[in-house]
C-alpha cells in the first residue's frame, strides 16, 4: 500500500524586498530584513488573537528547492564534510518546508509585517504558529 | 488563477505506546514519553550526521485534525476566549503540522529514538532539521 499524500494549501505568502534567492542571507538572524505576510483573506480569522509584538513561527513552502537532494555540503561550502538534509538547514529536502521565528512588528488587517526573515519575495507560506516558551521555540 | 498545491510526502512514522489522542499530552514536555522515528529506507540518507544527544525539530502531519477550523477556545478550555489558530499551538488548523523539539536518545539503522514527544502512533513524519542554537529553535 502506498503512503498519503498530504496537500497543503497555501494561507497566504512572504512579500519582501528579496527577490533573488542566491542573493538572501541563510537564516534570518544574518541580515534578513521585515518583510510582509499576507494572508488570504479566507483565512484571515484565524489571526485572531495574533497581536505585534508577538514571536511566532511561520512555516514556509520553499518553491525553488530540489527535493531529490539527501545529502549537501552544509552552508554550501565544498570543504564541508557531506551531511544528512535532515541534520542540516537546507531548504533542500525531501519536504522543502521553510521555518522561520520572527517577531510580529504591526498588523494592518490581514497583512502582519514580519521579520527578521529570509525568504524571497513570493514564498508560500503554510502555517503561523504560537512559539511555545516553555522550550524557547517551536 | 487557483494557488498552487503544495503535496508533502511521508519520510517517515512515529512508533508511540501513545494510541489515543484523546490521552496524549497536548505538548511534549506535558509529560509525553519518547517515541521511535522510523525512517523509510529510501530516505536513511538524510540522516547522515545525526547523532544521539542531538536536539532536532520533528515536523509531523497531523492526521486526525479538522482543516476547517480556523478559530478555538485555547487548550480545549470552554471558558478561555476564542483565538484565532494561528495565534495558538492547536492540532485545527488549516494545514495540520505538527513542530516537536526533541533529543535524539539513541539511533538504530533508520530508526532514531526522540523524545519527549506527544504524537501518536503512526503519525506521518514529514521533515527533520537540525535546532538553530543562535535562536533557541526552530
Amino acid at each position: 500500500m502506498s503512503p498519503p499524500d498530504l496537500l497543503l494549501r497555501p494561507i497566504g505568502q512572504v512579500r519582501s524586498t528579496l527577490v533573488d534567492r542566491h542573493l538572501a542571507p541563510m537564516q534570518g538572524h544574518e541580515g534578513a530584513p521585515d518583510a510582509w505576510l499576507e494572508i488570504d483573506p479566507s483565512f484571515a480569522r484565524a489571526l485572531l488573537g495574533v497581536s505585534a509584538g508577538d514571536h511566532v513561527v511561520v512555516i514556509t513552502w520553499l518553491d525553488r528547492a530540489d527535493r531529490a537532494v539527501l545529502e549537501v555540503h552544509p552552508r554550501g561550502d565544498p570543504d564541508a564534510p557531506l551531511a544528512g538534509v535532515f541534520a542540516t538547514r537546507s531548504p533542500h529536502r525531501p519536504n522543502p518546508l521553510g521555518l522561520h521565528r520572527v517577531e510580529v512588528r504591526q498588523i494592518s488587517g490581514n497583512r502582519l509585517r514580519i521579520g527578521p526573515i529570509e525568504a524571497i519575495d513570493g514564498t508560500p507560506v503554510v502555517d503561523v504558529k504560537a512559539v511555545l516558551d516553555e522550550v524557547a521555540d517551536a
